[in-house]
């Protein structure tokens, strides 16, 4: 028991150094790549009002457009759909993308190309905002 | 061996009626109370215009009273701020309580109140809208 404590404490203190610098530079290296991953995300907000007479088909194909492309597109990090509770034709989109190119392929995929035909005619009014982040915070069970 | 396997052939299938019956209305009553948990959900979208002379000042403040909310209060589950890429000092916060409970109780924190308070004069407007949810998805490992 003696001697393996010996071995222990006779590590040499230039390897701990290291080891220590080492977990440190990968620590500032890991933190600067998760940054610069979240940088590189695109947030875009789309407003949009829909013909009253049209609004339940319109928010099925919504649907369905957003369920194929969180789950299909790895790029595509949230969809949030939402409509004005006092006026239920104003709806707004809260999008986060991983990247432009996520943001592009998105716009190519067969189900985003789907849902743009089937509602072109139900949509009379989009305002699209690109957005940048001030602080995204959400609880981990959350939505 | 051939004991014990005939006891377990010889559940009666009453009771395993039964038993089905009972998993079926469990998992029913369980989707229905996660369904309803989620009707109980109160959305409101912020949008805020700031005075662009506090602007930096302010961010400071939002951040901090964001970080507070999501962090202490159970019931406080997203708050999503951004800016308008092209207007920095137009923000818009996507918030999500569990409850119309959860939202007043936020309402009456220290720090929602310290927020209030600092920013009194930097809000130049502020617009709420109620919303209802449509579809909010996101990826497991989003923000």
């Amino acid at each position: 028991m003696k001697a393996i404590e010996n071995h222990h404490c006779s590590f040499p203190k230039s390897k701990k150094s290291l080891l220590i610098l080492t977990l440190f530079v990968f620590t500032l290296f890991t933190s600067e790549y998760v940054s610069a991953q979240e940088q590189g995300q695109i947030i875009r907000l789309a407003k949009l009002q829909i013909d009253s007479t049209q609004l339940e088909t319109y928010k099925a194909a919504l649907k369905e457009e957003i369920e194929s492309s969180v789950r299909v597109e790895p790029g595509v990090l949230t969809l949030y759909a939402v409509a004005d509770k006092n006026h239920p034709t104003r709806i707004t989109i809260f999008e986060i993308y991983a990247s432009i190119e996520a943001y592009n392929a998105h716009r190519e995929t067969p189900h985003f190309k789907k849902y743009k035909s089937i509602t072109k005619e139900m949509v009379k009014s989009l305002e699209l905002t690109d957005a940048v982040p001030i602080l995204l915070k959400a609880k981990a069970s959350g939505n």
